[in-house]
Formats: structure tokens, sequence, C-alpha cells
């Protein structure tokens, strides 16, 4: 048996989320079916970050076990002529026995698109987050700025958890939270050792909250300290989520995912970047 | 009565074309039941440049008579409220009597998102034209320039006509074509008085089919010259296709159509751009 790890993209409006579902319109459903066609026996794949509905991936990673010898891009080639427009497989490497998508990695980064204005546009609608603001009107992002900077290092996220949260601890790093704005555009990138359940959503609706002057950026200090999910704002909107990229330990040397063909493209160039896909 | 203007942006994706029909699922149908629930009254609309399935607007202008006063805005999140994510007003405005959405338009611009590579990507789907290319391998974009520049000035293109195209005549003005490349992207900004049915998908057929070596530039000067459809290159897909914006005299005072939402923002800054909504 082989080890190999695969990189995937997909359009996540077009499923019920990653983990499988007796109605099989999920991801993990979707790219097993297409495996099964390609290698022509059941495969199952152990991913690094179950998305929700809505949520996309630009950067997810899988690894499966296999008796199948191919080259690692005919099993690119190959898997992808069995799938969906919606999802692609990106890159296939082989890995060694000790790689585990969701146990080796170390780090995650997500990406949240939001675009703020008077009108909604319908070429971003499943894209990107939509903030309603009058003409002329911003997001307060020094305020946003200010108030990310209370999540860096090591917290109890107990404030920012779903209900359902099946995470062993609430205790988990923060690396970084990048906040570039760009006209109406709002481009946020954070880095994690692991992410809870709803963790980015609750953050960004607390983020949006204070970037319309409802609360002043210390509210999220409180909001920490506090661990009570309760009284955080709602859970922001899936839509401009995406799963940038799984950081591994340098021994694992697998693809970058790529970024070119995403809103993000070139956004993040001037801010400090993870060097590596090892943890920080 | 009052004439009114209203911006559209629309996710062509989601429609069968522009035009109504039968079983109703066009973009003029869904905005022609939303005018009709806004206003209370049957509302027909007359639009700039009828688009085909699959392909989206970002600055389609509309006109249309009503006894209805409203203000601007009102228009503009009125009907949105009874239109789905795929389609919304970005704009109104009052125009007088000689305003005429088609017929006084006075150039049309179309920009074409094409993106190229050995793995297609999901979140793309739909959204931009996609050519396979080897790993490494990208088009030849300076004999795309070249075989573009063919295209400059008064020309008949019945050699990129559609056997249906209705226009009295195939002799039209090229006022532009621009190329950017960006890495793995190439980005076209096609500038005319008026297009012919399927012209911009059947130009982008043959300059793909340049870019990619199959024939030499001066191949698009043989087919201007041959008018013959039939020696082309097939028509290129729909997906990464987009009416950017319409020009009109400069007496008619319109809002200019929003980029900052497109794959666009930015990429056409840098090269010289109509510099008013009136003709070159």
């Amino acid at each position: 048996m082989t080890r190999i790890a695969l990189g995937i993209q997909y359009d996540g409006a077009s499923f019920n989320g990653w983990q499988s579902q007796p109605h099989r319109n999920t991801v993990q459903d979707t790219l097993e079916a297409a495996l099964q066609q390609f290698t022509g026996m059941p495969v199952a794949v152990t991913v690094a970050g179950r998305t929700d509905t809505g949520v996309h991936a630009l950067g997810q990673v899988v690894h499966l076990d296999t008796a199948l010898t191919r080259e690692p891009f005919s099993w690119v080639r190959g898997v992808n002529a069995f799938l969906p427009p919606s999802v692609a497989v990106q890159w296939a490497t082989p890995v060694t026995d000790d790689f585990h998508a969701r146990f080796a990695a170390t780090e995650r980064m997500y990406y949240y698109a939001l675009y703020t204005g008077p009108t909604r546009v319908p070429l971003l609608h499943g894209r990107a987050g939509y903030q309603m603001l009058p003409p002329g009107v911003t997001l307060d992002c020094t305020a946003m700025v200010e108030a990310a900077r209370h999540l860096l290092g090591e917290h109890d996220f107990s404030a920012f958890r779903a209900a359902d949260c099946q995470a062993r601890s609430p205790v988990k790093t923060c690396y970084d939270v990048t906040i570039v704005p760009r006209g109406q555009w709002v481009f946020l990138r954070f880095r994690a050792s692991a992410f809870l359940h709803h963790m980015v959503r609750n953050l960004m609706g607390c983020l949006v909250a204070i970037g319309r002057g409802r609360a002043g950026p210390d509210w999220m200090r409180e909001l920490l300290e506090g661990r009570d999910r309760t009284v955080a704002a709602p859970t922001f909107m899936p839509d401009g989520l995406y799963l940038a990229r799984v950081g591994y330990p340098d021994t694992f040397v697998l693809p970058e995912p790529d970024l070119a063909a995403s809103l993000f493209y070139g956004v993040f160039d001037a801010c400090p970047a993870p060097a590596s896909r090892s943890a920080a």
C-alpha cells in the first residue's frame, strides 16, 4: 500500500459541506465516488479540515492508502475526469506512512472575502460575504485591526465555538490575523494551530460589528475572557470563507496551493506570510 | 411618463440569456417581473445589449417608461428586493425622452477572463474561460496582440458572425483590443461601435488558437478578408465573457458601472481606457 496526499479545491456553495452524509451531496462523497471509479475499488479519504456548507477550499488536503501504482499527475487527471465542475484535484504526491492529513497538520490558514456597499453584487453571490452599508460608508478597519490583536497567541476560544463543536479542547493558538482594506472590499487572513467549529465565522461576526462601530475594539478581549458564546455576535455568512492552506512539518514536502485563480491573488503579497508549511 | 435608465449586473450562468422566452428563465423576464412587483403595473424594458446564455453583465443598461415617481435610489433598493441573488440593479437615473438604451449607444465594451493551466479551477467554473495547457506552458500573448491589431478600425466582420445574427450590417468599427497576461491568466478588453452575434466568442476562439501556435498572427487578417465563418476557429465558451460598459454621448449623464467587485478590478488600470461615455 502507498499513501497518497491530494490537494483539493472546491466551490462550497455546490455542496452540503465536506463530511459524508446519507443524501451524499457532500465533497467527501463526491471525491470518494470519483476515486472509486478511477481505482476500481472503494477508497476512503482522511481530510485536514472538515468544512461546513457554503465554505470553499483553495488548499484542502486529504490522504488515502492505495494498492494502485500511478504517476502523481495521473491521479490528478484521472480523478478529475470523474469529478463535477465544482471540485477538482490540484496536485497529488506520494507521502510516507507517518503523514496524516489531519493529525500531522500544525496550522490552518483561512481567507475571508468581504464586500460592502449599498447594493449586493450578483457575480459575488456565494463567493464573498456581503455587508450592506450606505453609499460612501466603509468599515472602520483600524478598529478591526486593533480588535484582532487581542486574538493573537494561545487562548480559550469558547466565546467563538459552536454548540456542536467536537474539538477536545477550546484552547488554540492564533498566529496571525491580517486585515487588508481595498475600497469597498475587506480581505482577511486567519492563521492558527487549529480552529473550533464556526470559529472564523463567529470571529467575523464580531469583527464586522466592531468595524460598523457597534462595539469598541476592546469588546474582543472581553468576549475572549468571558468565554460565553451567547454574548458574542451572530455567526457570519459562510459565502466568503475559504480554507486557503494547511501547514505541515517541513519533513513532509507538499506542493503549495494555487491561489492565482482566486479573489485573493496578490492581496496578501505585501503582508508577512507563512514562510513554509511548518508552524510559526 | 418619465424615462428611467437602470444599470444592471447579472451572473449569466444562472439564466438562459437576456431575451424573454416562453419558459421565462431569462434576465429580461426576471427583471420585468420584479419591476411589475415594485411599480404595481406591467413594465417593458429596452436593453442595450442582448447577451447569450452564460454571458455575464457588469454594466448592462436598460430603459423603461413609467408613471411612477420615486427617488432614484428607491428604484435600486425597491426592485432589488424582488430580484433573485443572480441579478441586481446597481443604479437608476431619470433620462430625457431621446435616450434609448440600444439606439443611443455609441460603443460597447466587453471583457473576457481566460484561465489556462493543467487543471481546471472549481471556483472559476462559469466565471472564466478555461484553456487546458501542459504544466509550465502559457499562451503566446505577443502573437495574440499582433493578431488583434488587424481588428482595429472599420471592417466587415462576417468571418466572426453567427449564422442567426440579426444585425443589418456586418460592418462595425473596432476601437480597441487590450490583452493583459498575468501568470496563468489572460484578461482581454474589446471596444467597438457594436458587436455581431457571437463576435467576441468567435474572436476569442481565433485568438486562443493563435496564442497556442496553431496559426500565425496574420491568420486574423486572412480571416477578416475572407469573410467566411466556416474557416475561422470554433466559438469559444461564454463563461469568461462580461458586458462591461455601454457608451453613450456625453449629453446623457449616466453613472459608470462598478467594476470593483469583479475579476477585472485593477487589471486594465495601466492601459489606455475610454475617457468618457462617448465614442472614440
